[in-house]
Protein backbone atom coordinates (compact mmCIF):
# COMPACT_ATOMS: atom_id res chain seq x y z
CA UNK A 1 0.00 0.00 0.00
CA UNK A 2 1.24 3.28 -1.19
CA UNK A 3 1.59 5.62 1.85
CA UNK A 4 -0.54 8.77 2.30
CA UNK A 5 1.83 12.55 2.74
CA UNK A 6 0.23 15.17 3.05
CA UNK A 7 2.07 18.44 2.32
CA UNK A 8 1.09 22.30 4.05
CA UNK A 9 2.32 24.93 1.71
CA UNK A 10 2.28 24.77 -2.02
CA UNK A 11 4.92 26.59 -3.22
CA UNK A 12 8.15 26.09 -5.43
CA UNK A 13 9.30 23.17 -2.93
CA UNK A 14 5.87 21.92 -1.85
CA UNK A 15 4.44 21.71 -5.07
CA UNK A 16 7.95 20.19 -6.71
CA UNK A 17 7.70 17.34 -3.96
CA UNK A 18 3.86 16.65 -4.49
CA UNK A 19 4.90 15.87 -8.58
CA UNK A 20 7.97 14.32 -7.86
CA UNK A 21 6.03 11.88 -5.54
CA UNK A 22 2.69 11.68 -7.73
CA UNK A 23 4.90 11.00 -11.12
CA UNK A 24 7.34 8.58 -9.52
CA UNK A 25 4.03 6.77 -8.21
CA UNK A 26 5.64 6.89 -3.97
CA UNK A 27 2.74 8.34 -2.41
CA UNK A 28 -0.81 9.42 -2.79
CA UNK A 29 -0.80 13.33 -2.02
CA UNK A 30 -2.91 15.58 -0.85
CA UNK A 31 -2.38 19.30 -0.06
CA UNK A 32 -3.28 22.01 1.92
CA UNK A 33 -2.85 25.66 1.44
CA UNK A 34 -4.22 28.84 3.23
CA UNK A 35 -5.98 29.91 -0.10
CA UNK A 36 -8.52 27.64 -1.85
CA UNK A 37 -7.53 29.33 -5.47
CA UNK A 38 -3.39 27.49 -4.91
CA UNK A 39 -5.18 24.04 -4.10
CA UNK A 40 -7.39 24.36 -7.03
CA UNK A 41 -4.12 25.11 -9.20
CA UNK A 42 -2.45 22.12 -8.22
CA UNK A 43 -5.21 19.82 -8.77
CA UNK A 44 -5.35 21.59 -12.15
CA UNK A 45 -1.58 20.83 -12.60
CA UNK A 46 -2.27 16.72 -11.38
CA UNK A 47 0.02 17.44 -8.45
CA UNK A 48 -2.06 15.54 -6.09
CA UNK A 49 -4.94 13.40 -5.36
CA UNK A 50 -7.05 16.03 -3.21
CA UNK A 51 -5.99 19.61 -1.96
CA UNK A 52 -8.02 22.20 0.07
CA UNK A 53 -7.41 24.52 3.25
CA UNK A 54 -8.47 22.33 6.46
CA UNK A 55 -5.32 21.91 8.03
CA UNK A 56 -7.21 18.78 10.35
CA UNK A 57 -6.46 17.21 7.27
CA UNK A 58 -2.83 16.27 8.72
CA UNK A 59 -4.50 13.67 10.61
CA UNK A 60 -5.02 11.26 7.83
CA UNK A 61 -1.28 11.14 6.65
CA UNK A 62 0.78 8.73 6.90
CA UNK A 63 3.84 11.62 6.69
CA UNK A 64 3.36 15.04 7.18
CA UNK A 65 5.48 17.48 5.64
CA UNK A 66 5.26 21.41 6.47
CA UNK A 67 6.27 23.23 3.62
CA UNK A 68 5.26 26.80 4.08
CA UNK A 69 7.91 29.55 4.27
CA UNK A 70 9.61 29.34 7.75
CA UNK A 71 8.30 32.22 9.75
CA UNK A 72 4.80 30.73 8.68
CA UNK A 73 6.09 27.00 9.34
CA UNK A 74 7.07 28.12 13.25
CA UNK A 75 3.29 28.95 13.84
CA UNK A 76 2.25 26.25 12.35
CA UNK A 77 4.20 23.55 14.76
CA UNK A 78 2.21 23.91 17.53
CA UNK A 79 -0.81 23.47 15.92
CA UNK A 80 -0.80 20.73 13.58
CA UNK A 81 2.25 18.38 16.08
CA UNK A 82 -0.90 17.54 18.35
CA UNK A 83 -3.35 16.75 15.30
CA UNK A 84 -0.78 14.20 13.25
CA UNK A 85 -1.50 10.28 14.02
CA UNK A 86 0.10 8.15 16.23
CA UNK A 87 2.96 6.31 14.67
CA UNK A 88 2.96 8.43 11.69
CA UNK A 89 6.21 10.81 10.71
CA UNK A 90 5.94 14.90 10.96
CA UNK A 91 8.73 16.60 8.91
CA UNK A 92 9.11 20.09 7.36
CA UNK A 93 11.53 21.56 4.64
CA UNK A 94 12.09 24.69 5.96
CA UNK A 95 15.65 26.43 5.03
CA UNK A 96 16.67 27.15 8.52
CA UNK A 97 16.45 24.71 11.38
CA UNK A 98 17.65 25.94 14.46
CA UNK A 99 14.22 27.99 15.28
CA UNK A 100 12.66 24.82 13.79
CA UNK A 101 13.81 21.98 16.03
CA UNK A 102 13.42 24.09 18.87
CA UNK A 103 9.69 24.32 18.19
CA UNK A 104 9.77 20.45 17.08
CA UNK A 105 11.15 19.82 20.56
CA UNK A 106 8.54 22.49 22.75
CA UNK A 107 5.36 20.22 21.37
CA UNK A 108 3.89 17.25 22.51
CA UNK A 109 3.19 14.51 19.49
CA UNK A 110 2.17 11.22 18.94
CA UNK A 111 4.46 11.37 16.01
CA UNK A 112 7.70 10.49 14.81
CA UNK A 113 9.64 13.89 14.22
CA UNK A 114 12.27 14.55 12.01
CA UNK A 115 13.00 18.32 10.73
CA UNK A 116 14.35 18.35 6.69
CA UNK A 117 15.68 20.64 4.05
CA UNK A 118 16.29 19.77 0.92
CA UNK A 119 19.05 21.99 -1.00
CA UNK A 120 17.21 22.49 -4.09
CA UNK A 121 15.63 24.94 -5.52
CA UNK A 122 15.19 27.57 -8.70
CA UNK A 123 14.32 31.35 -8.58
CA UNK A 124 10.78 31.25 -10.07
CA UNK A 125 8.08 31.99 -7.24
CA UNK A 126 5.40 29.34 -6.15
CA UNK A 127 3.40 26.76 -8.39
CA UNK A 128 5.40 28.37 -11.17
CA UNK A 129 8.73 26.82 -10.24
CA UNK A 130 7.34 23.37 -9.70
CA UNK A 131 9.91 20.84 -11.18
CA UNK A 132 9.28 17.06 -10.49
CA UNK A 133 13.39 16.85 -10.94
CA UNK A 134 14.12 19.80 -8.72
CA UNK A 135 15.44 17.14 -6.17
CA UNK A 136 17.61 14.57 -8.44
CA UNK A 137 21.35 14.15 -6.78
CA UNK A 138 20.29 17.43 -4.14
CA UNK A 139 21.22 16.55 -0.66
CA UNK A 140 18.64 16.69 1.65
CA UNK A 141 19.51 17.29 5.15
CA UNK A 142 17.63 15.24 7.93
CA UNK A 143 17.81 16.24 11.71
CA UNK A 144 16.08 14.00 14.20
CA UNK A 145 13.52 15.22 16.67
CA UNK A 146 15.41 12.59 18.94
CA UNK A 147 17.26 9.49 18.56
CA UNK A 148 14.73 7.71 18.26
CA UNK A 149 13.05 9.72 15.38
CA UNK A 150 16.27 8.97 13.64
CA UNK A 151 15.50 4.90 13.81
CA UNK A 152 12.06 5.43 13.14
CA UNK A 153 12.19 7.70 10.29
CA UNK A 154 13.01 4.85 7.35
CA UNK A 155 9.82 6.08 5.31
CA UNK A 156 11.11 9.36 5.29
CA UNK A 157 13.76 8.12 4.32
CA UNK A 158 12.91 5.61 1.45
CA UNK A 159 10.57 8.90 0.32
CA UNK A 160 13.53 11.27 -0.05
CA UNK A 161 15.37 8.90 -1.94
CA UNK A 162 12.32 7.77 -4.12
CA UNK A 163 12.70 11.58 -5.21
CA UNK A 164 16.07 11.31 -6.14
CA UNK A 165 17.71 13.24 -3.86
CA UNK A 166 20.58 12.54 -1.19
CA UNK A 167 19.37 12.02 2.60
CA UNK A 168 22.57 13.56 4.79
CA UNK A 169 21.98 12.82 8.18
CA UNK A 170 22.64 15.72 10.88
CA UNK A 171 22.60 16.32 14.62
CA UNK A 172 23.44 19.54 15.38
CA UNK A 173 20.62 22.19 13.55
CA UNK A 174 23.12 24.98 13.67
CA UNK A 175 25.59 22.73 12.02
CA UNK A 176 22.96 22.80 9.68
CA UNK A 177 22.42 26.44 9.70
CA UNK A 178 25.93 27.65 9.45
CA UNK A 179 26.62 25.16 6.08
CA UNK A 180 23.49 26.64 4.65
CA UNK A 181 24.51 30.32 5.96
CA UNK A 182 28.28 29.58 3.73
CA UNK A 183 26.83 28.25 0.64
CA UNK A 184 23.51 29.92 0.66
CA UNK A 185 22.63 32.92 2.38
CA UNK A 186 25.97 34.53 1.83
CA UNK A 187 25.89 34.04 -2.21
CA UNK A 188 22.45 35.64 -2.40
CA UNK A 189 23.94 38.45 0.05
CA UNK A 190 26.51 39.03 -2.19
CA UNK A 191 24.54 38.64 -5.33
CA UNK A 192 22.40 41.49 -3.57
CA UNK A 193 25.69 43.59 -2.62
CA UNK A 194 27.01 43.26 -6.61
CA UNK A 195 24.03 44.51 -7.61
CA UNK A 196 23.73 47.87 -5.38
CA UNK A 197 27.78 47.95 -5.76
CA UNK A 198 27.32 48.17 -9.51
CA UNK A 199 26.27 51.20 -10.66
CA UNK A 200 26.14 52.31 -14.57
CA UNK A 201 28.64 49.72 -14.82
CA UNK A 202 25.59 47.08 -15.08
CA UNK A 203 24.61 47.80 -18.64
CA UNK A 204 28.18 46.43 -19.73
CA UNK A 205 27.99 43.08 -17.41
CA UNK A 206 28.68 39.89 -18.40
CA UNK A 207 28.23 36.02 -17.83
CA UNK A 208 30.58 36.07 -14.32
CA UNK A 209 28.17 38.77 -13.16
CA UNK A 210 24.72 37.35 -14.43
CA UNK A 211 25.54 34.03 -13.02
CA UNK A 212 26.64 35.59 -9.77
CA UNK A 213 23.65 37.98 -9.28
CA UNK A 214 20.94 35.24 -10.73
CA UNK A 215 19.76 34.25 -6.79
CA UNK A 216 18.75 37.63 -6.62
CA UNK A 217 15.68 37.26 -8.83
CA UNK A 218 14.39 35.06 -6.45
CA UNK A 219 11.05 35.95 -4.10
CA UNK A 220 12.05 38.53 -1.55
CA UNK A 221 9.69 36.92 0.98
CA UNK A 222 11.09 33.78 0.86
CA UNK A 223 14.87 35.28 0.82
CA UNK A 224 13.82 37.16 3.72
CA UNK A 225 12.27 34.30 5.93
CA UNK A 226 15.75 32.21 5.55
CA UNK A 227 17.82 34.96 6.49
CA UNK A 228 16.01 36.53 9.21
CA UNK A 229 15.75 33.31 11.04
CA UNK A 230 19.67 32.84 10.95
CA UNK A 231 21.35 35.13 11.92
CA UNK A 232 23.84 34.50 13.94
CA UNK A 233 25.30 31.81 11.32
CA UNK A 234 25.19 34.85 8.64
CA UNK A 235 27.25 37.11 10.68
CA UNK A 236 29.74 34.81 11.13
CA UNK A 237 30.16 33.62 7.32
CA UNK A 238 29.35 36.87 6.12
CA UNK A 239 32.69 37.87 8.26
CA UNK A 240 34.44 35.08 7.49
CA UNK A 241 33.97 35.80 2.88
CA UNK A 242 35.43 39.31 4.09
CA UNK A 243 37.82 38.15 5.66
CA UNK A 244 38.81 35.54 2.80
CA UNK A 245 38.02 38.55 0.20
CA UNK A 246 40.20 41.29 1.96
CA UNK A 247 43.28 38.72 1.78
CA UNK A 248 42.48 38.27 -2.20
CA UNK A 249 42.43 42.11 -2.23
CA UNK A 250 45.79 42.12 -0.90
CA UNK A 251 47.39 40.18 -2.81
CA UNK A 252 45.98 41.82 -6.25
CA UNK A 253 47.20 45.18 -4.77
CA UNK A 254 50.84 43.96 -3.37
CA UNK A 255 50.98 42.45 -7.08
CA UNK A 256 52.54 38.81 -5.71
CA UNK A 257 51.78 37.00 -8.82
CA UNK A 258 52.62 33.84 -7.18
CA UNK A 259 51.01 33.84 -4.02
CA UNK A 260 47.67 34.89 -6.13
CA UNK A 261 48.55 32.54 -8.84
CA UNK A 262 48.54 29.88 -5.70
CA UNK A 263 45.09 31.11 -4.14
CA UNK A 264 43.49 30.93 -7.42
CA UNK A 265 44.99 27.53 -8.40
CA UNK A 266 43.61 26.06 -4.75
CA UNK A 267 39.78 27.24 -5.27
CA UNK A 268 39.85 26.55 -9.18
CA UNK A 269 40.51 22.95 -7.93
CA UNK A 270 37.81 23.21 -5.51
CA UNK A 271 35.27 24.53 -7.44
CA UNK A 272 36.07 21.56 -10.72
CA UNK A 273 35.31 19.25 -7.19
CA UNK A 274 32.19 20.21 -7.10
CA UNK B 1 36.61 42.10 -51.72
CA UNK B 2 36.41 41.10 -48.05
CA UNK B 3 39.03 42.45 -45.83
CA UNK B 4 41.67 40.00 -44.23
CA UNK B 5 41.53 40.05 -40.65
CA UNK B 6 45.10 38.72 -38.94
CA UNK B 7 44.71 37.45 -35.20
CA UNK B 8 47.56 37.22 -32.80
CA UNK B 9 46.73 34.50 -30.22
CA UNK B 10 44.43 31.76 -30.76
CA UNK B 11 42.85 31.04 -27.68
CA UNK B 12 39.27 31.39 -26.13
CA UNK B 13 38.77 35.15 -27.91
CA UNK B 14 40.93 35.05 -31.13
CA UNK B 15 39.83 31.79 -31.75
CA UNK B 16 35.85 32.85 -31.31
CA UNK B 17 36.44 35.85 -33.17
CA UNK B 18 38.37 33.93 -36.33
CA UNK B 19 35.15 31.56 -36.05
CA UNK B 20 32.44 34.08 -36.15
CA UNK B 21 34.28 36.54 -39.20
CA UNK B 22 34.83 32.77 -40.94
CA UNK B 23 31.87 31.11 -40.16
CA UNK B 24 29.54 34.58 -41.46
CA UNK B 25 31.66 34.94 -44.28
CA UNK B 26 33.06 38.58 -43.27
CA UNK B 27 36.50 38.31 -43.74
CA UNK B 28 39.63 35.99 -44.87
CA UNK B 29 40.80 35.18 -41.45
CA UNK B 30 44.85 34.94 -40.82
CA UNK B 31 45.93 34.05 -37.36
CA UNK B 32 49.52 33.87 -35.79
CA UNK B 33 50.43 31.54 -32.28
CA UNK B 34 53.38 31.35 -30.56
CA UNK B 35 53.32 27.71 -30.89
CA UNK B 36 52.63 25.64 -34.31
CA UNK B 37 50.97 23.26 -32.98
CA UNK B 38 47.75 26.10 -31.87
CA UNK B 39 48.24 27.15 -35.73
CA UNK B 40 47.68 23.48 -37.06
CA UNK B 41 45.31 22.62 -34.56
CA UNK B 42 43.02 25.94 -35.71
CA UNK B 43 43.33 25.59 -39.30
CA UNK B 44 41.90 21.89 -38.68
CA UNK B 45 39.24 23.29 -36.94
CA UNK B 46 38.47 25.28 -40.42
CA UNK B 47 38.84 28.57 -37.93
CA UNK B 48 40.49 30.40 -40.92
CA UNK B 49 42.56 30.50 -43.80
CA UNK B 50 46.12 30.24 -42.97
CA UNK B 51 48.01 29.88 -39.58
CA UNK B 52 51.54 30.31 -38.28
CA UNK B 53 53.74 31.60 -36.07
CA UNK B 54 55.41 34.85 -38.11
CA UNK B 55 54.53 37.73 -36.36
CA UNK B 56 55.54 39.47 -39.71
CA UNK B 57 52.07 37.91 -41.15
CA UNK B 58 50.77 41.10 -39.36
CA UNK B 59 51.84 43.64 -42.78
CA UNK B 60 49.46 41.74 -44.83
CA UNK B 61 46.51 42.69 -43.12
CA UNK B 62 43.72 45.42 -43.09
CA UNK B 63 42.65 44.36 -39.47
CA UNK B 64 45.16 43.36 -36.69
CA UNK B 65 43.68 42.20 -33.69
CA UNK B 66 46.07 41.57 -30.78
CA UNK B 67 44.18 38.30 -28.39
CA UNK B 68 47.19 37.74 -26.69
CA UNK B 69 47.08 37.48 -22.80
CA UNK B 70 47.15 41.37 -21.32
CA UNK B 71 50.68 41.22 -20.13
CA UNK B 72 51.67 39.37 -23.26
CA UNK B 73 50.28 42.19 -25.71
CA UNK B 74 51.94 44.88 -24.05
CA UNK B 75 54.91 43.44 -24.67
CA UNK B 76 53.59 42.91 -28.65
CA UNK B 77 52.69 46.20 -28.89
CA UNK B 78 55.89 47.87 -29.84
CA UNK B 79 56.64 44.77 -32.29
CA UNK B 80 53.21 44.60 -34.06
CA UNK B 81 52.69 48.25 -34.32
CA UNK B 82 55.36 49.50 -36.78
CA UNK B 83 54.76 46.67 -39.17
CA UNK B 84 51.11 47.00 -39.54
CA UNK B 85 50.19 48.99 -43.34
CA UNK B 86 49.38 52.15 -43.56
CA UNK B 87 45.76 52.51 -43.12
CA UNK B 88 45.26 49.46 -41.92
CA UNK B 89 43.38 49.36 -38.38
CA UNK B 90 45.38 47.72 -35.45
CA UNK B 91 43.08 46.87 -32.04
CA UNK B 92 43.33 44.42 -29.23
CA UNK B 93 40.79 42.57 -27.12
CA UNK B 94 42.36 42.53 -23.63
CA UNK B 95 40.47 42.54 -20.57
CA UNK B 96 41.93 45.89 -19.19
CA UNK B 97 43.06 49.00 -21.14
CA UNK B 98 44.51 51.36 -19.29
CA UNK B 99 47.88 49.99 -19.56
CA UNK B 100 47.18 48.69 -23.03
CA UNK B 101 46.15 52.24 -24.40
CA UNK B 102 48.94 53.58 -22.73
CA UNK B 103 51.39 51.18 -25.13
CA UNK B 104 49.23 51.97 -28.13
CA UNK B 105 49.72 55.98 -27.38
CA UNK B 106 53.31 55.44 -26.91
CA UNK B 107 54.42 53.68 -30.07
CA UNK B 108 54.75 55.08 -33.62
CA UNK B 109 52.58 53.05 -36.50
CA UNK B 110 50.82 54.04 -39.46
CA UNK B 111 47.42 52.48 -38.69
CA UNK B 112 44.38 53.68 -37.27
CA UNK B 113 44.46 52.16 -33.70
CA UNK B 114 40.99 51.52 -31.54
CA UNK B 115 41.91 49.47 -28.54
CA UNK B 116 39.12 46.99 -27.91
CA UNK B 117 37.35 44.38 -25.40
CA UNK B 118 34.02 42.17 -26.38
CA UNK B 119 32.80 41.54 -22.98
CA UNK B 120 32.21 37.74 -23.84
CA UNK B 121 33.42 34.67 -22.39
CA UNK B 122 33.16 31.77 -21.16
CA UNK B 123 35.17 29.22 -18.98
CA UNK B 124 37.09 26.86 -21.13
CA UNK B 125 40.58 27.26 -21.97
CA UNK B 126 42.06 28.18 -25.02
CA UNK B 127 40.15 26.45 -28.54
CA UNK B 128 38.62 24.34 -26.32
CA UNK B 129 36.65 27.33 -25.95
CA UNK B 130 35.59 28.49 -29.24
CA UNK B 131 32.31 29.58 -29.82
CA UNK B 132 31.08 31.39 -33.41
CA UNK B 133 28.19 32.96 -31.46
CA UNK B 134 30.44 34.21 -28.46
CA UNK B 135 30.10 38.08 -29.09
CA UNK B 136 26.17 37.59 -29.83
CA UNK B 137 24.35 40.27 -27.92
CA UNK B 138 27.59 40.95 -26.00
CA UNK B 139 29.06 44.90 -25.92
CA UNK B 140 32.22 45.33 -27.41
CA UNK B 141 34.06 48.21 -25.91
CA UNK B 142 35.88 49.98 -28.14
CA UNK B 143 38.74 52.82 -27.09
CA UNK B 144 40.14 54.96 -29.91
CA UNK B 145 43.93 55.93 -29.89
CA UNK B 146 43.11 59.33 -30.72
CA UNK B 147 39.37 61.00 -31.86
CA UNK B 148 41.26 60.78 -35.43
CA UNK B 149 41.39 57.10 -35.18
CA UNK B 150 37.51 56.89 -33.82
CA UNK B 151 35.92 58.62 -37.27
CA UNK B 152 38.76 55.99 -39.41
CA UNK B 153 37.43 52.98 -37.22
CA UNK B 154 33.89 52.34 -39.58
CA UNK B 155 35.66 48.77 -40.77
CA UNK B 156 35.85 47.73 -37.05
CA UNK B 157 32.64 48.75 -36.19
CA UNK B 158 31.01 46.85 -38.77
CA UNK B 159 33.59 43.96 -38.14
CA UNK B 160 32.07 44.03 -34.80
CA UNK B 161 28.38 44.27 -35.68
CA UNK B 162 29.18 41.48 -38.05
CA UNK B 163 30.04 38.91 -35.16
CA UNK B 164 26.86 40.13 -32.94
CA UNK B 165 28.45 42.38 -30.43
CA UNK B 166 27.31 45.91 -29.41
CA UNK B 167 30.06 48.51 -30.07
CA UNK B 168 30.34 50.52 -27.11
CA UNK B 169 32.46 53.46 -27.73
CA UNK B 170 33.77 55.00 -24.68
CA UNK B 171 37.10 57.67 -24.47
CA UNK B 172 38.58 57.18 -20.68
CA UNK B 173 40.32 53.71 -20.54
CA UNK B 174 39.89 54.16 -16.77
CA UNK B 175 36.49 54.38 -17.20
CA UNK B 176 36.40 51.00 -18.81
CA UNK B 177 38.62 49.44 -16.16
CA UNK B 178 36.49 50.37 -13.39
CA UNK B 179 33.12 49.00 -15.09
CA UNK B 180 34.95 45.61 -16.19
CA UNK B 181 36.37 45.48 -11.93
CA UNK B 182 33.01 46.02 -10.89
CA UNK B 183 30.74 43.33 -13.17
CA UNK B 184 33.65 40.96 -14.29
CA UNK B 185 36.83 41.13 -11.93
CA UNK B 186 34.82 41.56 -8.27
CA UNK B 187 32.61 38.84 -8.57
CA UNK B 188 35.61 36.78 -10.08
CA UNK B 189 37.48 37.66 -6.54
CA UNK B 190 33.84 36.33 -4.80
CA UNK B 191 33.75 33.05 -6.41
CA UNK B 192 37.28 32.69 -5.21
CA UNK B 193 36.58 34.16 -1.81
CA UNK B 194 33.16 32.14 -1.58
CA UNK B 195 35.34 28.64 -2.29
CA UNK B 196 38.34 29.35 0.19
CA UNK B 197 35.51 30.41 3.45
CA UNK B 198 33.05 27.42 2.36
CA UNK B 199 35.33 24.88 4.19
CA UNK B 200 33.15 21.79 4.97
CA UNK B 201 30.07 23.28 3.69
CA UNK B 202 30.85 22.73 0.11
CA UNK B 203 29.62 19.08 -0.15
CA UNK B 204 26.07 20.51 0.64
CA UNK B 205 26.05 23.29 -1.70
CA UNK B 206 23.43 24.03 -4.29
CA UNK B 207 22.62 25.99 -7.50
CA UNK B 208 23.22 29.56 -5.74
CA UNK B 209 26.96 28.49 -4.67
CA UNK B 210 27.47 26.98 -7.77
CA UNK B 211 26.31 30.14 -10.01
CA UNK B 212 28.31 32.28 -7.95
CA UNK B 213 31.44 30.25 -8.09
CA UNK B 214 31.31 29.25 -11.65
CA UNK B 215 33.81 31.54 -12.73
CA UNK B 216 36.51 30.14 -10.46
CA UNK B 217 36.83 27.52 -12.92
CA UNK B 218 38.58 29.55 -15.74
CA UNK B 219 42.38 29.40 -17.10
CA UNK B 220 44.59 31.10 -13.68
CA UNK B 221 47.22 32.18 -16.02
CA UNK B 222 43.59 34.67 -18.01
CA UNK B 223 42.47 36.05 -14.62
CA UNK B 224 45.99 36.63 -13.08
CA UNK B 225 46.14 38.78 -16.30
CA UNK B 226 43.16 40.95 -16.30
CA UNK B 227 43.82 41.26 -12.19
CA UNK B 228 47.00 42.14 -11.84
CA UNK B 229 46.96 44.98 -14.76
CA UNK B 230 44.10 46.11 -12.81
CA UNK B 231 45.09 46.70 -9.12
CA UNK B 232 44.01 50.65 -8.62
CA UNK B 233 39.85 50.03 -10.10
CA UNK B 234 39.82 46.37 -8.60
CA UNK B 235 41.00 48.53 -4.97
CA UNK B 236 37.77 50.55 -5.42
CA UNK B 237 35.16 48.15 -6.61
CA UNK B 238 36.37 45.89 -3.95
CA UNK B 239 35.67 48.06 -0.97
CA UNK B 240 32.48 49.48 -2.65
CA UNK B 241 31.29 45.53 -2.61
CA UNK B 242 32.32 44.84 1.22
CA UNK B 243 30.79 48.25 2.32
CA UNK B 244 27.26 47.33 0.71
CA UNK B 245 27.77 43.88 1.72
CA UNK B 246 28.28 45.14 5.58
CA UNK B 247 25.18 47.18 4.73
CA UNK B 248 23.43 44.08 4.39
CA UNK B 249 24.31 42.29 6.85
CA UNK B 250 23.72 44.76 9.57
CA UNK B 251 20.39 45.04 8.29
CA UNK B 252 20.02 40.94 8.65
CA UNK B 253 22.10 41.27 11.99
CA UNK B 254 19.18 43.77 13.30
CA UNK B 255 16.65 41.80 12.12
CA UNK B 256 14.88 45.51 10.47
CA UNK B 257 12.13 43.56 8.10
CA UNK B 258 11.38 46.26 6.50
CA UNK B 259 14.89 48.04 5.20
CA UNK B 260 15.90 44.84 4.59
CA UNK B 261 13.10 44.19 2.53
CA UNK B 262 13.39 47.59 0.57
CA UNK B 263 17.03 46.35 0.05
CA UNK B 264 16.39 42.81 -1.82
CA UNK B 265 13.02 44.51 -3.41
CA UNK B 266 15.17 47.27 -5.38
CA UNK B 267 18.12 44.98 -6.12
CA UNK B 268 15.49 42.42 -7.85
CA UNK B 269 14.20 44.62 -9.87
CA UNK B 270 17.67 45.77 -11.17
CA UNK B 271 18.09 42.15 -11.78
CA UNK B 272 15.33 41.86 -13.79
CA UNK B 273 15.82 44.26 -15.86
CA UNK B 274 19.25 42.96 -16.90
Amino acid sequence: MKPTVAIVGLGQIGGSLAAALTGRKLARVIGITRRAKTARRALKMRLLEAAGTELSWVGRADVVVLATPVRTLLGQIPRVAPQVRPGALLTDVGSTKKDIVEAFRRVRTPATVVAGHPMAGNERAGLDGVDPGLFVGRPWILIPGSPRDRRAAGLLERLVRGVGAQPRWMKDPLEHDLIVARVSHIPYLLAYALLGASGEAIRSCGNSFRDATRVAASEVEMVLDFLLTNKAPIRRAGRELISELTGLLDRVESGDDRRLRKALAWARQRRLRI
